[in-house]
């Protein structure tokens, strides 16, 4: 399966652990760092170690699992790492995980020394779809989701499907969700080739495909000034349900499972000021719904929930904005979303 | 006097304030913030504050002064109040302030959402000779000076010499000896010049032409892949001494006192290793000796210090690596020094 070119990088999609070898061997680096956490480190990491035991200037920084430590404080404890390793400026670090390693991991090495070289081995379904392209690195800060981070490209990103086998179900659900938002938002075919799939483990072509729908939109818009904006959809109300979730579950909503709430309301909003035909958005809520568990939001979390989209990145001079649908294919970016509207798609999704 | 135009911004020398508030007013800003400490929020702001007073859509951010706080629990303070003033991606920055402003803000802004613009508006002779051309913004971890920091242009540099007439002497002296590196490493006739002049405040050509150098450097090298590392004359040694001075003393260096003492280090180390002339090296000796006073290095420090040079952020492979003089106004770059060549041009330096 062919590579996919991105900004400057490639995404290997065969033989990626050899390849990843020969990148290290071929890369003139000083010294490498494999950043990962306990739970890659116990199902991944062996995997790569052993492809890379040859080799013996490298180091292993294990950090600990979940979204609560994508934190600044995790960050400084990975630097003072590197600056006790003696990590120079030809240093590499190799990002072994999910999203949380990949877009910390990228912000660490994208500000360290003013930034060093680094490579993705996304090994979760959605760090493979959702942040193998993009160059986005970032780190939450009071909870707020990703509100500090670079644009940087890595050198390489490696996608390797044997890492996909051990996931539980709910994380491959989880990448699902990004990839179901891929063809809601400009292709039509691949939503249907989705829907009509065993979605298990989705095939590495359904994920070679979803790759490059993210890639042909980032590469137009590296910034996120524009067009890059329609990844955003489902994610305002997503993203605030996701911190809602994060800050007051026992067992917290996965990143899909909240952007598929967050897809569900969107799609209502597209229907109520986009004009997204009333028999779409029941397709939508009928898939969505045939996926993933319904989730209870009460009246009382609405001026929370709200609060979060205020703090959303994408908001400018204080309006909420979010990115709707016109068709199941087409989106509708620099959406202005009253409060009462939010509301109420919130409510449209609670009586579901 | 003319702009200098660095790498899509330009600096700015003359009618300085009134050209910040026009770029205020033209910017198409959601919302500003004059990032500033105590001493600048002191003697600079309401200068600033006065010009900008017909404008309300702007707030001040004040941290406190000094090199001990450009650390990133400073950074994570200035995240969040721009999280809780609810700037959004089209805020600007105005770093008001020394180094330590101008490097801090700039790391806060090229990292806050992904980076919003910051203009810098330097309050120190220091700050205006050395950061405000090059893109470099930085943090300080465990006192390694700026060992966190990105590449990140600024959108433009205002250099107002009213703020310099509040400066004690120390503070000039401190950026003279930046001015007094320019000429070192690339233009005798700049040493020349700077030698026979009264030095108590020195004038804005001689700033200009400072500024001018360290751009037609930076610009050739924005990355320090290679002749940007001429800049580094007296600094692994001088960093070392500062770090020291600022862990050790009541009363700490300023940043030029520690350069002057690493100029005289590695002005030795030139004579020694890339044939700086004897005379030269007196030279050098006289003109910084009569500047800045002598300061007290002991036997016992070396290891120290040395351990300081060994996490500079030019080292490759474990080498320290030094900018040395062939001749006054010619520099050499990538000189490894020894341990025992560092300890003996700072016993030169403690015997003089």
């Amino acid at each position: 399966m062919q590579s996919i070119q991105s900004e400057g990088y490639p995404v290997i999609f065969e033989n990626s652990i050899p390849e990843l070898v020969k990148f290290v061997e071929q890369g003139n680096y000083s010294r490498f760092f494999i950043l990962t956490d306990e739970n890659t480190g116990e199902h991944c990491l062996p995997i790569v170690q052993t492809a890379l035991a040859h080799l013996d200037n490298f180091d292993i920084i294990e950090v600990n699992a979940g979204e609560e430590n994508k934190n600044i404080d995790f960050c400084v404890g990975v630097w003072k790492m590197l600056i006790d390793f003696g990590a120079d400026r030809k240093a590499l670090m190799i990002n072994l995980g999910g999203g949380v390693i990949t877009d910390m991991g990228g912000f660490v090495a994208s500000t360290y020394k003013r930034g060093i070289d680094f490579v993705q081995v996304p090994t979760t379904l959605l760090s493979q779809v959702d942040a193998s392209v993009g160059g986005k690195t970032g780190v939450d800060v009071d909870g707020i989701k990703n509100i500090i981070g670079t644009f940087t490209q890595p050198r390489a990103v490696f996608m390797a499907d044997e890492f996909l086998h051990t996931l539980p179900p709910r994380q491959i659900l989880s990448g699902l969700a990004e990839m179901l938002k891929h063809g809601l938002i400009v292709d039509r075919q691949y939503w249907d080739t989705l829907k009509t799939s065993d979605l298990s483990l989705p095939s590495t072509e359904l994920i070679h495909r979803s790759v490059e729908i993210k890639n042909e939109i980032v590469l137009q818009d590296p910034h996120e000034k524009s067009i890059r904006k329609a990844l955003n959809f489902g994610h305002t109300i997503g993203h605030a349900v996701e911190t809602w979730s994060l800050l007051n579950d026992k067992d917290p909503l996965t990143h899909g499972e909240a952007i598929a709430i967050g897809m569900i309301c969107e799609a209502w909003l597209s229907n109520q000021k986009t004009d997204l035909p009333d028999n779409e958005l029941i397709e939508i809520i009928e898939v969505l719904g045939g996926l993933y568990p319904h989730y209870q939001i009460t009246e009382e979390s609405l001026p929370t929930l709200l609060e979060h989209m205020q703090k959303d990145k994408k908001n400018l001079n204080g309006n909420i904005n979010c990115t709707l649908l016109t068709n199941i294919g087409q989106y509708s970016i620099d959406n202005i979303c009253f409060a009462d509207e939010l509301c109420d798609s919130l409510r449209y999704y609670a009586a579901l």
